[in-house]
Order: structure tokens, then C-alpha cells, then sequence
């Protein structure tokens, strides 16, 4: 069996997957159009998380079908599907990780929202709003070690290494962020530090996963990872800007959220960095104070403007999505590698 | 090599352990007589943990080194270090699992001490009175992702299984007592679920551990399973029941706690069975209202005292402890056993 660059199997040998190839010829350009042509594996995926939601507690149910009302956009499971597609993989372990993997972001989010005292998630009510910060924490745990579970069952030693050097990592991130809040001395490595730890990490490892269970090599594998960590960094550079340039409507997230929780992402650190001695003490109040007012936000907004702030950051993701399509490019052309692309380009667009 | 009951090495075959008990030929009676005789392994369990804790995110450090100069009992490292003597282990991943299970412990109390809006821990300060909630939250998923990275690095399918499953259920257990919260019709079943999730399936667990890495066979492990089991159930009944009988200085903790969080344990459970009709209302009025007052703890624990409540959970407590010591009692005569025999009485006692 001849193999393309590092090690990945060249998807034209297999006539069946040829064929499916051949099904999909349109071209995938958004990921609506990734969405179509996987449709039964998400619908898998779906079960699987809805099967591992199940518990004897009720309270766990009550939370977790409201997690699930509430969508999300499974990006995690989406790369395992189709990093998993990239490998040639065909067994049934994909399903269960890309469970893993959305569990361990889920549990995130449940204590990410008690620690920024949100109220509101993907548009909907925060479960903390509903159920409280008890049952947000509680939850979050439970989620996190059923996903650590689960991943023990496949009896995969490089897969439980991954997972517990990456939930390690995330955490770490997690309070290197609380520690620079409100701290406008926090430098563009500490910022890139943080994304790192926090979202690139656990998309990373994802794509690695699907390395493992196929059996990949050590450089296919390190590939995988590459394309994951640029995917993740562009994904959250891209979610930082949006915090200030999105609608309502279109993420359902509130604006300036991460201006009022002090959160300085790439926009406002570059802005601190490049704007006038007057502008300097207005905004370091703006982010002291906590609670912004609408007037604050247009005046940060303008100054981003004025200095360009949102356009070099997005700048910067951009970068990270063109080296990982680089990375893309070595691969033979298959469905997954295109339906990797519109991902990637998805990641800073967000177009559906 | 001969094998003692459960297929454990007799420690009378080994010179070097009888020479060891000689040393010891004075009765172990109390748990000061048990630190005294395995006082280098605790002290290397102790750099364990310290050098378990080392982050480099500051923040880490900081609430790190406030838990360690809590102190805390290090029930679960004692456990874990005499039953590995119990199964003649002398290898080094003792002293690793005794800081792992130590870790887990110390995460759901960071979370707890959240949940329970709890402002002090072991007589001083909780972490999230000095660092806030975010901290404390944030600081728990790092020391229970720790745990479970370092538990990955023994590479044992068995141990990753036995703490996947056991920080599942531990979680379960908490959601169960969240839900059961100023719940007055909760029966002793589900309260000894309660009891069994959030703590005897650790301490189970940490017992069980030391056989799986001692190679016992799998009747042995059962054993221990037993032995660890019993020995939590009657330390969480001692503690519930300690909650209304102890004095601050004794246990470094507020008396009557749990009433003012709404958690019925078994004291308040066999009260709530056995007071007359027109105590009961009162009763209800006390748990629903949370905020305790000093003439509603004192009313409360006369009660106890008419109906005999404290000992009845004694008594229930001294069962489990009876079983625990009758498990042991099939075990060749060992230090080990001794010390074991001593930190059973201690579970439901707590002299020192």
C-alpha cells in the first residue's frame, strides 16, 4: 500500500471512498457544505453525545439537555471526523473521541461562565443562570471525568496521555488568564500564551487523536497536530475580534463581553500599545472599572478603527489559517483534505 | 512462596519486614503511633505532593502552598502507604498514587468550599475567601487534571480504569447531594448513596489501588475494596455526625455546617423518622430557612439527645468499622495490619 506525505494513506486507492468522492464533486466551500456531505457521521456523533449526557442523576439530565438544546457548534468533533476521514480511519473510536473531546470543551464552559459570572451562552441562558453556579460546577466536573472515562474505555495509552497533558495544559491557561486580568501590562506572548493553553491545545490534540487511532506515524501525527494548533489559534484570535464586531444575532454573544471581564485580547493589546500618551489613561480606565457602558465600547471601537486594531488581529489569524492550509497542501486531494480547508477558512470567517 | 487468605504475601516470610516489626513491638494503638512508625514515607509523600503542586503559573503556587499549610489529615496518602505494605509493595508508584488520590481529594474540596459558599477549611481561611471563587474553581480543575496526568504516567490500564470510574461516581455523588438539598423526605438509602459516592469510593479506590499496583490477585483487590469502603462509609458518618457534636478547636470546623447548607445527614434523617408531630414542622422551618441560628443548633441537638440520634448514627458508623476490622482480621499479623486496625478506630473516633 504506497502512502502520500507523512504517512497518510493516498484516499485514490480506495474506490469506495473515490466513489464518494465522486458524489461530492460540487465543490465544499463553506462548512454548511462539510455539514451535508458528513451529515451521518454528525448524526452519530450527536448520539453518542446524548448517550454519554445519560445519568441516573437527574440533575445531570436536566443540564445536559439544555446543553444540547443550546447547539454549539461541535468544532471539535467536526475535526475528528474529518481528520479521522484524512487518515483513512474506519472503525468506531472517531465517534467516541470527538464525544471526548466536545465533553471536555463543555466542561469548560460550564465553569469558564461561573468564573465570568455569565449569564447568557450561545444566545441561550447560561446554565448557570437556570440551575445556579452549584450545579454549573458540579456539572463541569461531571462532564469533564465521564469524558475521561469514556476515553480510558478505549484502553489507549497515547490517547489518555494526550487527553491529560491537554486538560493539564487547559487549565493551566485558564488561570494564566485569570491571573492577567484588567492587567494592561500583559505582553502579545503572555496573549498568545493564553490562547494557546486555553482553545489551540485541545483542537490540536483532537486532530492528533485521529492520528492515533488510525495508526498513523510519529510525522503524520505531528502534522495533524499542526493543522489543529493553527486551526485553534486563528479560531480564537478570530473569536476575540468578533467579540467586538459581531452582531448579537450572528453569535449570539454579547458585545465587548471580554472588554467587561477584563479580558485584553489582541485587539485592545495592540491598541494599548499603539495608541496616543492622552487616549492611554481613558482606556486603562475603561478596563479597571469593569462595567462598560455603551458610550465606552464606541470609543474603544473608533479607536480600533483609528489605529486598526481589529485588522491586525485579524491579520495575525489569518497567518495561522495559511499555514495550516500550507500543511493541507502536502496531502493527496480528498474530500476531507477539502472539507479541512473550508474548516479552516470557517475558523476566522464564521461563514456559514 | 506461600501466600496468606486473598492470595497477600505473608510478611513473616520477608526478615527484613519482621526485623522491621521488631523495631516496632510496642502496641500500635493510636494513629500518632501509625505516623510515628512510617514517618519516611510520609515525609516522602509530603515532597510528593509539593513537587506535584509546582506550576509555573504563580497563581497556582500561591493557592497550592495555602492547602498545604492547611495540613489535612492525608487520610487517603495513609491508606494508600499501609495497605502497599499490607501487599509487600516496594516499588516507588505508592507514594506517586498517594499524592494523586491526595490530589483528587483536595479538588472537590475547592470545589465544595465554592458550592457550599464555605468560608473556612480546616480552622483557616477557605482559598476562596483569600483568591475568590474563580480561583478556587479554576485551581480544583488543575489539581484534579494534575492528578490524572501523573496517574497516566504509571501506564497501568487497571489504575486509569479504577480513577476514571471512581472520580465519575464521585461527581454523580455530589450532583445527588446537591439535588437532595433541604430535601427533608430523602431516605437513608439515598443518603448512604450520598455518602458512598462522595467519599467511601475514593478511600475504596485508594486501598484497591495499592493491590492493583502490587500485583495482588484479584481477590486480594476485592478485599481491600472492602476494607477501604467500609473504613469511608464510617469516616463520612463520623463526620456527619462530628458536625454537631465536636468543638471548633477539635476539628477546625463550624459546628453545625451542614445544617446551615441543608445537607440531612444521618443524624437529622433519624431525627426527622422519629420526632413527634409537632416537633416536625419546627424541624422543617430550621433546614428550609439555612440561615442558623445558635437557639435553633441548640434546639436541634437536644432533640438529638431526646431521640438518641447521635448514637444511632454511631453505632451505624462502628459497623461499618466492625466489618472493615473483621476483613482485616483474616490477614497475617503484620505492622501494617496493626496500623490499618489503628486507623479504622481513628475513622469513627478521631483521637489522636
Amino acid at each position: 500500500m504506497s502512502n502520500g506525505k507523512n504517512g497518510l494513506t493516498k484516499w485514490t486507492q480506495y474506490p469506495n471512498i473515490v466513489r464518494l468522492m465522486k458524489l461530492h464533486e460540487k465543490p465544499i466551500n463553506t462548512i454548511s457544505d462539510v455539514w451535508d456531505i458528513y451529515r451521518e457521521d454528525f448524526k452519530r456523533v450527536e448520539a453518542q453525545i446524548i448517550e454519554d449526557l445519560d445519568s441516573e442523576v437527574s440533575l445531570i439530565n436536566d443540564v445536559g439537555y439544555h446543553l444540547l438544546k443550546g447547539g454549539g457548534k461541535r468544532f471539535r468533533p467536526l475535526l475528528m471526523i474529518l481528520c479521522s476521514r484524512l487518515c483513512n480511519y474506519h472503525g468506531a473510536d472517531d465517534i467516541i473521541l470527538a464525544s471526548v473531546v466536545e465533553f471536555i470543551h463543555i466542561a469548560t464552559l460550564l465553569h469558564d461562565d461561573v468564573v465570568d459570572e455569565a449569564d447568557v451562552r450561545r444566545g441561550q441562558p447560561a446554565a448557570r443562570s437556570i440551575w445556579g453556579n452549584q450545579a454549573s460546577i458540579l456539572v463541569g466536573d461531571y462532564v469533564y471525568s465521564k469524558a475521561l472515562y469514556k476515553a480510558v474505555t478505549l484502553r489507549n495509552q497515547e490517547v489518555n496521555e494526550i487527553l491529560s497533558t491537554t486538560t493539564k495544559k487547559m487549565s493551566e491557561g485558564e488561570l494564566l488568564q485569570l491571573s492577567k486580568t484588567a492587567d494592561t501590562n500583559i505582553t502579545e506572548e503572555e496573549y498568545l500564551k493564553i490562547i494557546d493553553s486555553k482553545t489551540a491545545t485541545l483542537i490540536a490534540a483532537t486532530c492528533r487523536l485521529a492520528g492515533v487511532i488510525s495508526d498513523a506515524a510519529e510525522e503524520a501525527k505531528n502534522s495533524l497536530t499542526r493543522i489543529g494548533w493553527n486551526i485553534g489559534m486563528a479560531f480564537q484570535l478570530a473569536d476575540d475580534t468578533l467579540d467586538y464586531t459581531a452582531t448579537k444575532e450572528r453569535l449570539g454573544k454579547t458585545l465587548g463581553k471580554d472588554l467587561s471581564e477584563g479580558k485584553i485580547t489582541l485587539p485592545l493589546l495592540h491598541l494599548l500599545k499603539n495608541c496616543s500618551n492622552d487616549e492611554q489613561p481613558l482606556i486603562h480606565r475603561i478596563i479597571k472599572e469593569g462595567d462598560i457602558k455603551n458610550e465606552d465600547l464606541e470609543f474603544i471601537q473608533a479607536l480600533f478603527k483609528k489605529y486598526n486594531s481589529i485588522n491586525y488581529s485579524l491579520t495575525k489569524a489569518k497567518g495561522y489559517i495559511k499555514t495550516a492550509k500550507q500543511e493541507l497542501s502536502d496531502y493527496e486531494d480528498s474530500t476531507a483534505k477539502q472539507a479541512l480547508i473550508a474548516v479552516a477558512n470557517y475558523a476566522i470567517t464564521r461563514d456559514l
